[in-house]
């Protein structure tokens, strides 16, 4: 921890890069490079200076502004170089300040240095990288939500009600002479309980939204064979998705067939197959149909004529718990409206689309701005721990357990929760498991 | 110009993102997405400040810089805006701004506006684009003293020699009554044209370097069918950078065959065929052969065994004006030494690579720090035109025509010299073509 961590922040190829600096010796270091960085240059200032080499050439002319611990990023001195973008002055100015005695940052290292010097929370963290990664409203709302510290307010609150929990236990058992006393303390320490559980439980159950929201909503097309499946995806998708697809080639695994309704990502599944033939699904087997539909959140069911009541049962089952949407397909060659449809279009013409994607957008899952939305499979693990820790000390409020021998599910309980935002005991595995994800000079 | 700017000024996909603005509008339109920023916020200072949307949203907090007119690089009020590097940050921050009233900037339109405000010349402007495209030591160089002026200051005494010389031929008008005085005057009128003239030449003949360094020395790998030319591209170009090229498949011609030695770029021309077949060059015919030769600075003529007397005297003949390096190949087979050979190798082990490497540094042209260099092709064309009026002066000095016909070639000469820097007469076309190579932001 204190090595100064140096870093090319910006990605290579623009007009402007920027080159970060942390650590103790980061104005030492920087003024090796830059000679008119005084030891009484302005911290937080923008300063015009050259930056030259160990042979005293002229690399550039760069913006310097300094961040002296502990207003800074990483809770550190830190420095930043903003010099013109290319990719040899960038290398350059690393390999000089290297040279000068800093290190190459590892991936998100700034980052965790934040974390550590608490900066940042850890689920605040691994927002920023949520952040960076976000690519439409959904996603950066639920980032920037959790890294302003609502999720981690919402565990701190949690917490305390954990903790008065705990003292109440402890206080009953100073009263435990008191008889008459405990019936009225349990049921005020079982209502108590509950309430923290529904809170948890809530949390872990934004996760399904969540992660749908972060990853794309799952969207399969079903259909009999040669009903329009393909036509309909690529109409979706656009032409020029198709067109950038088939220039792929052999890499059309890779590009995921994702569309953006109303600053949502909707993400159609299984779709291998779908592109290139109307058979794809049935060429695939039924089995595989089925797991389709099993990963979807919404499900269009593609038909250009009444199914029987057996298929529409059979279909309203498998989708009890998803958004099924009947689409009859095909209105441009006259046929007769199906009863059963939610809406007709004709993919071939794209008539019609305009109503589906509305339809889509319904039945997205929503992230209001007040609510919590938990994002990350780790988050949503942890309060699947702390939601069965904290069971067991409901089932042994109502079985008039003992406090002492509900203390240990209520300290799991609050591990677990303080799994999310870290700390001291965090193991440094699980840190580095979340940093290195992140990209380097973050 | 009253237009005020905007535009992301890093490549996407790094920690860090900067959107620069540019123009009289650009503090009011700032402090409509960054509400904290006050008229009286403290310039050249780093601000950490929220940005909102329209709707009240908290899109992201960055750290804002306002730079001031004039002391700011396009000599207007600008203002940097340093967000997180998310796609969907920065292309929401551009627009908001365009939703408050700036528009986008179009390529190298901030570096015109610094133009047109006279912080740089056209020849420090052009400098902008080559030092961010500069991938080696050399390119850098050169670019750095294009940008740090060092050939607008040489352009700049030739301007004041020719002016001196103008004013002579004014006096020498004046004097004509004298006669007497007349031969003296003319002499030093010609030593000094010529003094001009051979710095505009030498000028004109740097580009030749200049070029290469650019864009790459020309090399030429030449010989029999057989004799390793496609192993010796190979183990030049390294075993990595086959495979890559293998990977792009059909876009292979896109890849430029170069590697990078002590800071200089070299470029083995024609290649096509090397790399997958011995026998290219053979196949591509003789003519195909002799026009890569015609088009590179160094000629490696890979041979394993003694070439006739003829076949000797046709090569350096062919490679008067070149580098020909004479490489016999193939040593591990025990063939004997030819005599004719410049170095010995083995392409096959690798061996005598390193000596290779050596001989084509030694061949490359130099750019020593002070010289400057000429690296545009557009200084080129104009250095030519003022050494061909330079010229008729000449002339017309050596048969004693009078100084008023001298006068608007004397004119022109000044002229061309003066298009590189630019000024109030530089075409918007030439501007136009100058810029649009820019990437945007810059």
């Amino acid at each position: 921890m204190s090595s100064t961590i140096c870093a090319i922040a910006t990605a290579t190829g623009g007009a402007i890069g920027i080159v970060r600096l942390s650590g103790s010796q980061s104005f030492p270091i920087l003024r090796s490079v830059c000679p008119r960085i005084k030891a009484d240059t302005l911290p937080r200032s923008a300063i015009l200076t050259p930056i030259t080499t160990t042979e005293g050439e002229l690399l550039d002319e760069a913006i310097v502004i300094l961040y002296p611990a502990p207003h800074s990023y990483t809770g550190e001195d830190c420095a930043e170089i903003s010099c013109h973008g290319s990719r040899y002055i960038l290398n350059k100015v690393l390999e000089l300040l290297v040279q000068n005695g800093a290190q190459l940052a590892q991936p998100g290292e700034f980052t965790q240095r934040a974390y550590l010097n608490g900066k940042l929370d850890l689920s605040q963290a691994e927002a920023v990288a949520d952040l960076i990664a976000s690519s439409n409203h959904a996603t950066h709302q639920m980032a920037m939500s959790q890294l302003k510290g609502h999720f981690s307010s919402e565990l701190h609150q949690l917490r305390d009600q954990l903790l008065h929990l705990t003292s109440l236990l402890e206080l009953e058992l100073d009263f435990s002479d008191h008889e008459d006393l405990e019936f009225a303390d349990r049921a005020e320490l079982l209502a108590l309980a509950q309430t923290i559980d529904q809170r948890i439980t809530r949390l872990a159950d934004s996760f399904q939204t969540g992660n749908a929201l972060k990853n794309g909503i799952p969207v399969a097309i079903v259909g009999a064979p040669n009903v329009g499946k393909s036509t309909l995806l690529n109409a979706l998708l656009g032409e020029e998705r198709a067109i950038v697809s088939d220039i792929q080639g052999t890499t059309r695994d890779a590009i995921e067939d994702t569309i953006q309704l109303a600053g949502i990502t909707f993400r159609f599944i299984d779709t291998a197959g779908i592109r290139h033939t109307d058979d794809c699904i049935e060429q695939l087997g039924i089995e595989r149909t089925f797991a389709a539909i099993e990963r979807a959140s919404i499900v269009l069911w593609l038909i250009d004529k009444e199914p029987t009541a057996d298929e529409i049962t059979g279909m309203r089952d498998r989708c009890a718990d998803k958004t099924l949407l009947i689409v009859q397909n095909k209105i441009d060659k006259g046929n007769a409206c199906c009863n059963i449809s939610d809406l007709t279009l004709s993919a071939k013409y794209g008539k019609g689309l305009d109503d589906l994607r509305e339809r889509l957008i319904a039945a997205a899952p929503k992230a209001s701005d007040t609510d919590v939305i938990v994002t990350s499979a780790r988050h949503y693990e942890a309060l699947l721990r702390a939601h069965d820790s904290l069971t067991r000390v409901l089932e042994g409020l109502a079985i008039n357990l003992s406090g002492d021998l509900l203390a240990e599910d209520l300290r799991l309980t609050l591990s677990a929760l303080a799994d999310i935002t870290g700390g001291a005991i965090t193991p440094q595995e699980t840190l580095n498991n979340i940093f290195s994800h992140f990209c380097v000079g973050k």
